[in-house]
């Protein structure tokens, strides 16, 4: 954890993003796609056998998976050569058979993605509890609206807290029902049509999914749309939290005075200030957000059967966003706990 | 229409989104507003007489509602005053009661939604039609395919047919399933909590709705998700076309030849050429979606009970992001009406 | 003007980009070329006669124009041909010889640009005279600084007016020395290596330069980075002035009334507001033209010897962002004649 | 190092960017405020040196920064906390005396950004020469042009490096002649103004300038253009190498041929392929810096005296813009060597 993400990371979800955690995803792939391949009859049992005991007994060679990485583009080669040197000689054209680095990188982001979509479902349902708990404490108190920056009319907290949970209500409901469509198994083969599994594909990929608890899909390798809906998910979700930090920094103002925030940040040179960090982290972190959502719609131009370039592009800005939003989810729930009536 | 729209624009959608259209939306809200307020009787049923009269008679002074504009950053004020000289003084305060500007712009942009959706739909299915009818025509014809702009291995036209029809299939189910809670009324008064509506806020809604033919939603004015969602699904579908588009011209390379486009563009200097025109023109709005796409996420941050300058932002942004995505569409159609195989 | 625009465009700069004046800056370059053409001897100078005599003439088919635009993808093979024809048959091959469309539109663009700088320029100007004055008048004056969003420690106007024209008068020392390397001629034929000159290349060039009152470059048909740089000051100068409007409306906040708007904007809805309006709209074109310039930026990635993607991208983006920039300073000006001490 | 840092990151980029670095950097300015204090008689010498004496003797408690950072939005008050316990309680008054977490911060990006700016410089100019190199030898060489995604004309060798390299010079005058405005010191304390150094902070600022080599300017912590500006220019950076990417990539597909990359990466699925994955990442790396370079832009609206939330989101941004920019000139260089004529 570095200093900047004590502020403005999550360790929970960061932690569901480290290389350990891709590659470990990487080989369940592997495991899964042998142990597909021998229950429809196109390897025997045996050689997913051997490949399952290779998984469970890899230990990487970071150093030459790095360079491979560099050299390849993607780790799968390097990875693969490393595994199957585990591997009895007799089984190894059984491991990564028919497929493509992309089968296995795609599909092991969608196995990392279901802890990190479990964790943001939970957050952000004690959002909305700790934001309805609100609503029933606070629910007669009167609150001064403010429209275009200008004191308006009295209104309720009731509605104000409704401002900020109906839409978390909307993006949870999106997000579980995104699930099925998004958490696919991707399997192509290397120009995606899945004819280097001689006719097996279509049955590798139903025994896949099951066994990695994933949906089944027609090969998306070049049709990115459910990755950058996604993506756009996750910025509204850090935008509705960053509307929420910026109501709360305006709300907390010394002049304004409608809430205060226990323990607020200190200042080096201003002993008397307590300074709204969280909701302002929380607009930073949605405009951040906002502007990585718009690179990853950069990336469904994804030329022929498959786009280095635009490919690349996803693995530079997903993991930020999702480290974004699991830092906005983290921030709103510990910036909720800290707001006092004023 | 400009040189620029000439190429880069569509008629169709720009006639949905003239000044003209957008007036006739606002009075159409009007209208209802005020019949909804006389069915739950809040209003005696003459003055929404009145003002459905004033509508059906109402031209609008373009020269007061431009200074309006300017003046308020909304053109309600002027629109509403111009309109109320049409109504009967007994029942001008029955013009616009309760209602707020953001409640009559809100909604009148979703009646203007409603036929650009239905092109969009439309022109989608075209589309998927066309690339079918290719599918079944070119199906078993063989292509190269290629990975990370290299030769791969041979594939089928089938296959690259169906990488841009599926995405298309998505975007079509996904804006239709979009479209019941998107469509809905903006309703809320000054401050978007209906108190202004003496307890008939929810009623007037739900007769609103019924009379606009759109869905009914608690007040939204702050939670700016769905349209901010809708925004970005418009990038999904040019940026679908985009790929279509990058693949088109790279198949069309006089080295690749795997197609030819009757009628390409012509150049000034080199009588030979046969310009991907339209192919280029997709990607370009695919990016520049994609770009405007990030812009409406920053509206996301939509402080107080009403941000001018949040809202605003979605102005300079969608009209722009619909028109793109129609000439999208367009283009896409008028290409695969050009393409023919190598 | 649309409604919009009345609120958040520019007469004078949109003024600067009708079409009828990027085809007035067109026939110019053509002329120009013609007249270089002749002085270096490299076509015969009753040939440039007829050339400028067709142009003086020249009344453009828009239809024509449009239709060539949507074929082409460029204009200039359509306005060719319609100037052509007023151009004696013996001095035909002279017009537009040995040059390429993108000579003609990105030479032309500089001309454009010219007027629209020269307009920034004495509106930047003004600005800062303007904030020179209201520190002359508030010097003493006192005012509580804030940070983060809480009361910091009491500052003096003087600090904030500098805080507002430090950087306009940053930018203005950019834009002047900007002038010289962005305004320049584009000549470089087909392919941009200026074969098609017959050697005459460099000295066209420059005898163009000295006539349109250009700078003279290399050929830079793909290396956009002095008109996306150019962008970028775009969106530095609106977002200066996004800042004083985000200042404003925070001063002007009801509870702060650290200063007060003359003539706010009013509402439909509650009569005793007085909305910061241009303040908002300031914020607004800050966030839209930042998003351009993210835009144009993509555009850099200018394939091959010409790129009809990436060149119609910027097309897409820089008119709109001329409009916003404009419109800010428009704004910006207006805001402050608004203010008064609160 | 991380798997995809290793594709896509840079070694020596990374390493100026470390907590540790910002730390070491932090403490530099610390001493030097301290050290300039002394000189003007603020302070007294012994003070300085018992600071300075601090700083040699300074081992961060990590564990503490982090909770500081996240608590206070910002790590100066905890540093200052621990280093403050190694200074001798009757000089402790004078560590970090006038100034605000700001002053440090920002003059510590400025330490930090010079031997970035070094190693820049230092690669752009590596870059030339070997694109010149290549020049040199290839420059009689024909080479098919291509305009619009077609063959154009033939040109040489020459025109296309020139194509590459001509903007990298630019960007390198660019870059050089920034450090003067860019590389300055920041002093403001608490709001900015100066008035906590009792008349003393023009003074100080210009010791400290001499001290840290760095240049003097007004107090500019609200003024972000100089740093959006580098931030735009870093996306030029990337944007041009990204052009040459996108060229090599076109140029090196087998039907086009024109070039050949020794030591292609490798597929696991198809051993006869040599990709262009430097090339590749380089698109992908100007695409991300593109969009990056947009949020920075966002940062511009910095409201009040200072913003939590523009400044996070720099911080969020500006980091990896540099590291990608870095990976951009490290693969560039690495691809020209790996570059033959077809």
């Amino acid at each position: 954890m570095t200093l900047l993400s004590a502020l403005a990371g999550d360790d929970e979800t960061e932690a569901l993003l480290t290389d350990a955690a891709q590659v470990k995803a990487m080989l369940a792939v592997e495991a899964a796609l042998a142990r597909a391949s021998a229950d429809v009859g196109w390897i025997v049992s045996a050689a997913a056998d051997a490949v399952s005991d290779a998984v469970s007994r890899f230990e990487p060679d970071w150093a030459g998976l790095k360079e491979g990485m560099a050299r390849d583009g993607v780790v799968i080669p390097a990875l693969v050569r490393q595994l199957r040197a585990l591997v009895a000689e007799e089984h190894r054209a059984a491991l990564h058979k028919g497929a493509t680095s992309q089968d296995i990188i795609d599909t092991a982001l969608m196995l990392q993605l279901v802890p990190i979509i479990d964790l943001f479902e939970n957050r952000i349902g004690d959002l909305c509890a700790r934001l309805d708990h609100l609503a029933r404490e606070w629910t007669d108190n009167p609150l001064m609206a403010h429209t275009r920056m200008q004191v308006a009319l009295p209104t309720t907290w009731n509605a104000k807290l409704a401002s900020w949970s109906d839409p978390l209500r909307r993006h949870l409901t999106t997000l579980t029902g995104m699930r099925r469509r998004l958490l696919v198994v991707q399997l192509g083969g290397p120009v995606g049509d899945r004819a280097s599994f001689d006719g097996h594909g279509d049955a590798i990929a139903a025994h896949m999914a099951r066994q990695l608890d994933l949906g089944i899909a027609t090969p998306w390798q070049t049709g990115r749309d459910p990755i950058v809906e996604f993506a756009s998910l996750l910025a509204l979700i850090s935008g509705t939290l960053g509307k929420m930090g910026a109501d709360i920094a305006l709300l907390a103002q010394n002049e304004v005075a409608a809430i205060k925030l226990e323990g607020g940040g200190g200042s080096s040179a201003m002993a008397h200030k307590a300074n709204p960090v969280r909701a302002e982290v929380l607009v930073a972190l949605a405009r951040a957000n906002a502007g990585l959502a718009g690179t990853m719609q950069q990336a469904m131009v994804h030329e022929y059967e498959r786009s280095g370039a635009a490919w690349t592009l996803e693995w530079l800005t997903l993991p930020q966003m999702l480290i974004n939003t699991g830092a906005s989810l983290r921030l709103g729930m510990e910036l909720l706990g800290q707001i006092r009536e004023g």
